[in-house]
């Protein structure tokens, strides 16, 4: 599932991470110019070469990334992200969201992922729900109701793991038993915030808990912005829930913006402050949307089940090994009951879910309400994924 | 004020508005192709010279209408709308708001109207705030809110005197001790719904109470629907507070898209049923709007202060001799004391204010809140009106 990224290279991205911080666009600039390997050996060897060589920042700032490289240790980190559970994935990767592209100069250097699901093939069919910390009852129910509803559809629900919206998506995503991913502003072995460590934990198991920096890595005010571009690249809209106005419970919006990602807002009462940033929105680039089928009616229709452009498309023989014991597992006529999928797949039921989340993605399962089945045959015949054997 | 109809015409259409229904583009059809007097002699005539010219309705249709016509008696309807202080207006009079033409074929072939001021001059700077009979205490707060903000900045609030919405945006214009005008699905000195005999009776006081059917007619299901078509024709915008999906509070809205006007929604609660009807309208062509500061960028882009194409733009010394008076009367450094400007105009303070939103609509004078003041010359001097001497 790693392979294609050549060994030091991995190991350099690794290290990168923790010199570069992420959405450094500079740092990128070096990175596509000189390629991991070599930008770590320019920043670990001659102070003069360096200096020569990485241009566009003074000599303090390349004297603390000096500094940064010289204390990286990615064997370190990897073993550190490996006791965890977590990997480590680079462009370039079979599981590496190519869509992340988008983001050029900015796009994240590597991502450190705990879970078992592929996070390609989630993030293919991904939306983001996301909004204030502090929300109301209405907004925690509305980012439930949403998630809940999207998950239901066989959507995987994306967002930052904080207090407030994020929390109340990803639970109402789990409660729905469906699939959801936090994209953390620390590293994945942290549990930021603390009260979330046991939500963070739950969904390292039934989804994917994503972050840019190296274990042990602590979030600070910019890194939470810039976590925001990840959120937004990897989905294929973002919906915002509750924002107060001008609040940056909003950047995740405009980065979906900028990135030509559907950008939704719920409304709410105007005499809320905490709906003042939503229909700010709304008046502006936003699109308005009551529920769950409304988000899918809009991203769904950008290609419907299209794998990104430059990715694989699978023929069933190609599927992973538990991938085709799930699909082989699963009743002619769908079943609600996944821990006899499991079972008879000889998994897990955290794992059964993920693998069926990504058949749902390739075309070869469809989900309704709790109940997946194998997708109808396309007309044509062949396998339901475009290119099948 | 109400010169430039023959009156021989005028009488016909007075008699029309009792034989054809509002809205009926049949009727407007015929109208159009002989004009009123005609269309009332061949209505009032032989049976077969009536049958050969007006075409297009079956020999029951006709005969009802000849049924009405024979019935109808404009004198007395003239009469009656006179002792309650009502006028007639025709296409053609002065005070007619010639956009009304837009309706084509279903404009009004006459309206009655209650109440001191000049309808066409309202109409210029005048938005219409509708919505549901049975609101939340968030829909009539909204509505009141609304058009309070709108009436405090020198616009006239259009609505239609119902339950609900309707009456929180006429109250709510009121006490701001702004303009306001109730466009009612029965005669002018007929109080619907019986609960608003007063807010109406208040309404042709310090505002304007308008209709199409003559004295003592009621209501119908039909007649509440084609009304919305000339509020929404009469303003410059429609601003949709709280509508349940797909109810009749949308027509005026459905009508304003038709008619090229702005249309826009206040959202709400996503869980509120009533304001389901918005954001349905929100996620297709409405715009959002929080606030009468929004309303107001909206509608007074449309070339502010701009009169109607056709209409007349008055120089001063053309201005009538009230609306002459009060601008005399009015400090140079403005003032919220519109008594004194009553007692030196020599005028009520009813007639004042209705007065000065007339001159506000030809821009000799500003408000802002309770203030009026004489408006800043326009630069290159001149009159603040267009053309003005």
């Amino acid at each position: 599932m790693t392979a294609g990224t050549p060994p030091a290279e991995r190991r350099a991205r690794a290290a990168l991470t923790r010199v570069i911080e992420p959405g450094d666009e500079r740092g990128g600039g070096w990175l596509a110019r000189f390629g991991a390997s070599r930008l770590l050996e320019l920043l670990t060897g001659e102070a003069s070469e360096a200096a020569a060589c990485l241009t566009g920042v003074g000599p303090p700032g390349l004297d603390a990334c000096r500094a940064r490289a010289a204390a990286a240790d990615p064997e370190r980190d990897l073993a550190a992200a490996a006791a965890v559970g977590a990997r480590f994935l680079c462009p370039g990767d079979a599981e590496w969201p190519s869509q992340l592209g988008d983001l050029g100069a900015a796009a994240p250097i590597g991502l450190w992922v705990r879970g078992a699901a592929d996070l390609r093939l989630w993030a293919l069919r991904s939306v983001a729900v996301v909004g204030a910390r502090a929300c109301t009852p209405y907004g925690a129910h509305m980012a439930a109701s949403l998630a809940g509803g999207l998950a239901g559809s066989g959507w995987v629900v994306i967002s930052g793991g904080a207090f407030g919206v994020d929390a109340a998506a990803h639970r109402g995503a789990l409660a729905a038993g469906g699939a959801t991913a936090a994209v953390l502003a620390c590293g994945v072995d942290t549990a930021y915030p603390r009260g979330h460590a046991e939500l963070i934990a739950r969904i390292a198991e039934q989804g994917l808990v994503v972050g840019e920096l190296p274990p042990a890595s602590h979030p600070t005010r910019s890194r939470f912005v810039l976590r925001n571009r990840v959120i937004a690249a990897l989905s294929r809209g973002t919906v915002v829930v509750e924002a107060a106005y001008r609040s940056g419970s909003l950047s995740t919006a405009r980065w979906a913006l900028r990135l030509g990602r559907l950008t939704m807002g719920v409304p709410g009462p105007v005499t809320s402050g905490l709906s003042a940033g939503v229909h700010e929105l709304l008046r502006t680039e936003g699109v308005l949307v009551t529920d769950a089928e409304e988000v899918i009616e809009l991203v769904g229709g950008i290609g419907e089940l299209a794998p990104v452009k430059s990715g694989p498309v699978l023929p069933r023989d190609l599927l992973g090994p538990e991938c085709a014991r799930v699909l082989e597992a699963l009743p002619a006529g769908g079943t609600d009951r996944l821990a006899e999928v499991a079972r008879d797949a000889g998994t897990t039921v955290d794992a059964a879910l993920a693998r069926l989340v990504e058949l749902h993605s390739l075309g070869f399962v469809e989900r309704h309400s709790d109940t997946w089945r194998p997708a109808a045959p396309r007309r044509g015949g062949g396998g339901p994924a475009r290119g099948g054997a």
